[in-house]
């Protein structure tokens, strides 16, 4: 069965954000929430009549804020996170492998997906991977501070996420020019950047690619790894 | 089985495209694809690995131009849309009752649903509605202009779209607040305009919005009657 996910936008930092729908209709994961969105998203579980079951990162973001411990300040859902990120007050801390369940039968498994940052994780579920900032669409995350590395990007969407089935849909952490969905089978074809690429490669491009700072960096990476909620409040 | 479209956006107009995905992943069905977005909107096919069988319009819009002869011209896809939009190039012409197959197993139902314009239409397709600008999330499509009656788009939503299960998902052809999904559970309950108003009430509502005539209006219409294909060419 195609089911996909809500997909949300934030314009201004150009993040997606998914909204899972468990099959039963009873209750949805959220996939790195922005903080400035958290009304809107409320307002979608409400609408869709969805009790919250869990807030999930794919990584500390360098470049807007979480919305996420305000989600479970006010829904009572939990925060589950990448074990590596070193994101406090999660209830929760991942590790490859494991598995978030919600509604009646929802799986969804634990990619970790190193290389953007050291913590990064992949999720799986029914057919499509959430791939944060790991694989974009025709492009991948940098690799350049955050402990990213290029050669374990590399290792983690040649050796993971393109094991996948050629038909799992990609839904990235960030898009800027206006592209929604991917296929692992499409990407593994035509990704700019990692279609067939040697390591050295892809290393040497990324080395080369001399990326400015994000501007809300040294703001938003202690404000993730407290889920977004003021430090000592 | 919860089967959500993808939802893709034009910003300069605040409307929704939608790609239908047959469960059979062979091909799909795109409703009010935008002009500019065309190529965009081809490459989200070419990714996810699906043929166009059809475009579909909700009717003839004033704010933005379609890009449905476009991808008639490049896919081979046939155009079906409303009968009484006067679009005229469309092979096929939809009747309140119609149904739509592609894929294997896939039926989209046809509801005429007329007031934003006369010939407007929603379309229906496993547990989801796409209400054009008849139904918006906590809104409705404006009724002054083209074939507008407010008293007719009162009956077509309280009759044929409130008469939907209310776990329907409700997706709308225009959002302006960041809004993406609904359902007819929650629009019956809480839409501002619509929930729990009379139709003389909703009647003296519309007249007195008083609203500009839209920027594109003199272009748009006579352009998305041809499906936005240069009129002569
Ligand atoms: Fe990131
Ligand atoms: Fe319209």
């Amino acid at each position: 069965m195609n089911v996909n996910p809500v997909q949300l936008f934030d314009v201004d930092s150009s993040t997606f954000s998914y909204i899972l729908v468990a099959d039963d209709n009873t209750s949805a994961v959220i996939i790195d929430p922005v903080e400035r969105h958290w009304q809107r998203d409320l307002a979608h579980l409400e609408r869709l009549g969805l009790k919250l079951a869990y807030v999930l990162e794919t990584h500390a973001h360098a470049d807007h804020v979480t919305s996420a411990g305000k989600l479970v300040d006010v829904t009572g859902a939990r925060a589950a996170v990448p074990s590596g990120c070193g994101i406090m007050p999660a209830e929760v801390q991942l590790k490859d492998g494991d598995v978030i369940r919600f509604g009646a039968d929802e799986r969804i498994e634990v990619l970790h997906t190193p290389g953007h940052t050291a913590g990064s994780v992949s999720y799986v579920w029914r057919g499509n991977v959430f791939t944060g900032d790991t694989l974009l669409i025709d492009g991948c995350g940098r690799t350049d501070f955050q402990s990213g590395s290029s050669q374990a990007l590399y290792d983690s969407v040649i050796g993971k996420l393109f094991a996948l089935p050629d038909t799992t849909r990609v839904w990235p952490g960030h898009d800027y020019k206006g592209q929604s969905v991917s296929t692992i089978g499409w990407e593994k074809r035509h990704n700019a950047r990692l279609a067939n690429r040697s390591k050295e490669d892809f290393g040497a491009l990324m080395a080369a690619l001399k990326l400015p700072k994000p501007i809300l960096m040294d703001i938003a990476i202690p404000a993730n790894q407290n889920l977004g909620l003021p430090h000592g409040a």
